[in-house]
């Protein structure tokens, strides 16, 4: 029953992985209205300016600016109406000093004028002519072309995430397509003896596969996708058929097994096997989820996980995620991290990084984090948090009102 | 060209649509694998004790505590070793006074045996006999039966959005199945003489559709389902039968119209001939986002957005968002809120609501809100923003250095 952990950090379980492997990300060219999610590959660029003609931001009427100064309700400044620029088409008329146009919010404002007066700032005197209550200055009530964007600027850069938002900023410029990196593909490896699929029932001395699914889940959230191998029968000759195959169909192999010494000896056993350089660590220094690994097999990321939950999903976060976004090229992480203050005292030892699940409450406006207490083998821990903080490996602990940054399990 | 905004605060309003219209929640039962994101109808109960049997946490024997106390490395306690535990099965040994078992992490802990001591604190003295090194309470390293959870237990509430732990959590109690909230359609009308597809080329005057498929993204963020009716001809008889077809075929009607006034009063006699009791508000008092209409027509909620891309968004969290949170009964929100610092004044003037689009920095720890200038027209002002902030209604202004509650653009 040996079993010799040479306990790593995770950084440096990540720099070694690193050093050895950097994944190629690869791209596809897919419709903008159907990249909400995804990462972009390249940082398109503004094809012409946005808008491309001045428009009017109220419906009013544009003037030359110096025609209205001074203009007041009790001296207001005349100015005959030569027109209407009907929306969406281009300003036929031409403005010259001392005249106006009907313009509307959104429309285009004629040639001649520098500004557009607030219909609410005018009165009509009769079909033909307006009185100005009120000066407008030069450029007032316009946006000017290229305002939103110029021609030739760099929009979003490679690695960006998009949002909602960001599919109307592209679609406004035309930019219809877009490249962005495929999805890894994530296969997901479930054993232990102990371990029956969810939908049947347990005999005493058994439980229901948990991992295979929350993980598929965070593949996904991650922007990877989830392959699910199934539960493998604890035999040697059964994982290995199962991890090859996984690793000829995924970039990513996840094996999730039981925690126990004769798991973790046999996931080594099996990656020996699916090639070099194999096992790069074995162990790292946090809790929960010492009992990882990390191995690259023939050019194919292996990672051993925890088999309870919650070290599972830290282990996740720590390992599985960061890879997954490589793959992406993605700079933006997938989970958002939060600003909060720590609700008591947490303790740790130097030398170890500790990740403690948390509830968030507002309180005055600020947000606490209150640790949820409950052992690392228990999934209702992982319900019962909003997220995780990280007590840093040179931290005794941390402090009751502390700062600390939560990442939240969305 | 008159237009009487009688002006309401978003709360008046959404008060006003909720005196008048409760939507039902409409239910459907789904595999538990696929429900992350969804929304729970009911609050599923723990059927059994998890775990239904005390389980081991470490690698080690299971004995009798009071066997061990006064343990040391120099005075070890002897205990012959009656057998193993395998993995996944029950344990049909017991264990007496003075006896220890081989157990493995998440295994059973047989009959009789109280308490595991890690393997890392035993020594092996022959196939049949160990010596204890280190003395264990009562209960130490087993997790005791429904220590995780309890039969009878309120797992989840109803209204909760699932995440992939909360998947997790669920399938190991067996649970498959899950009754969750259909997601309600949400019709999307362009309109707008102006207003080209987006994989057309623009003459002067003319912008191409951002809104239709911006609002699309994030109805499916918010839970619902995206219904596009495409650009409809700026008159009144194409913008009515579109309408009407959206409000036979969807659960809420969104009209993106222009700003300009003569596009505000057209979606307002659209919606006069919906149905009763029809406009129910014209006007909000916030900035952006004035030109709004909160009508119901034959028991379909429609809501006129402005047609600037800042205000609809604005408009669709302040209003659409919660219209589609009330179809699915969801209790938490759709996009997450951090507390932030404001880098800097912001003026605002009392009876009126601002949302100010801002991007986040890390600084010392803290997160600070930075408004991002820009009119509320382009669309840039929120590619470039993480999120909004908000100015109360009874607030002048908000001042450098207090916090605020940032909405995420995710």
């Amino acid at each position: 029953m040996s079993e010799f952990f040479t306990v790593q950090t995770p950084a440096a379980a990540r720099e070694k992985l690193g050093s050895l492997f950097a994944p190629a990300v690869k791209r596809e060219q897919i419709p903008t209205s159907e990249a909400v999610g995804r990462v972009l590959t390249e940082s398109p660029v503004s094809p012409q300016d946005l808008p491309d003609f001045v428009r009017s931001t109220v419906d009013g009427f544009a003037v030359q600016a110096a025609d209205t100064y001074g203009a007041t309700p009790g001296l207001p400044a005349f100015l005959p109406l030569i027109g209407e620029v009907p929306m969406g088409t281009e300003a036929s008329l031409s403005l010259g000093m001392g005249e106006a146009a009907l313009v509307h919010t959104g429309g285009m404002i004629p040639d001649g004028a520098d500004a557009v007066v607030m219909v609410e700032n005018t009165q009509q005197v009769d079909q033909s002519s307006i009185e100005i209550l009120k000066p407008v200055a030069e450029g007032e009530n316009a946006i000017q072309v290229g305002e939103d964007i110029r021609s030739g600027t760099a929009i979003l850069p490679a690695g960006h995430r998009l949002r909602p938002q960001d599919i109307g900023g592209l679609l406004a410029l035309g930019i219809v397509t877009v490249e962005v990196a495929v999805p890894p593909t994530v296969a997901i490896i479930s054993t232990g003896d102990e371990v029956v699929p969810p939908d049947q029932p347990t005999k005493p001395g058994q439980v229901r596969d948990i991992n295979s699914y929350t993980l598929a889940a965070l593949v996904e959230r991650a922007g990877g996708r989830p392959l699910l191998m199934g539960i493998i029968a604890d035999q040697l000759e059964a994982l290995l058929t199962a991890a090859r195959h996984a690793q000829q169909n995924a970039d990513i192999v996840v094996i999730s097994a039981g925690s126990s010494v004769s798991y973790r000896d046999m996931t080594s056993e099996v990656i020996v096997q699916l090639g070099a350089p194999g096992v790069l660590v074995h162990g790292l220094s946090v809790r929960p989820g010492k009992p990882t690994i990390v191995a690259l097999c023939d050019g194919v990321p292996v990672i051993g996980l925890p088999g309870n939950p919650v070290s599972a999903m830290v282990i996740f976060d720590l390992v599985v995620m960061p890879l997954i976004e490589q793959f992406l090229g993605a700079s933006t992480a997938a989970k958002t991290r939060v600003q909060a203050r720590l609700a008591r005292n947490i303790a740790s030892v130097t030398g170890r990084e500790d990740f403690v699940q948390v509830q968030l409450e507002e309180r005055d406006g600020q947000t606490w984090a209150v640790p949820v207490f409950g052992k690392s083998n228990l999934i209702y821990t992982l319900v019962n948090a909003d997220g995780v903080i990280h007590v840093p490996l040179d931290k005794g602990g941390l402090y009751e009102g502390e700062w600390v940054t939560v990442t939240l399990h969305e």
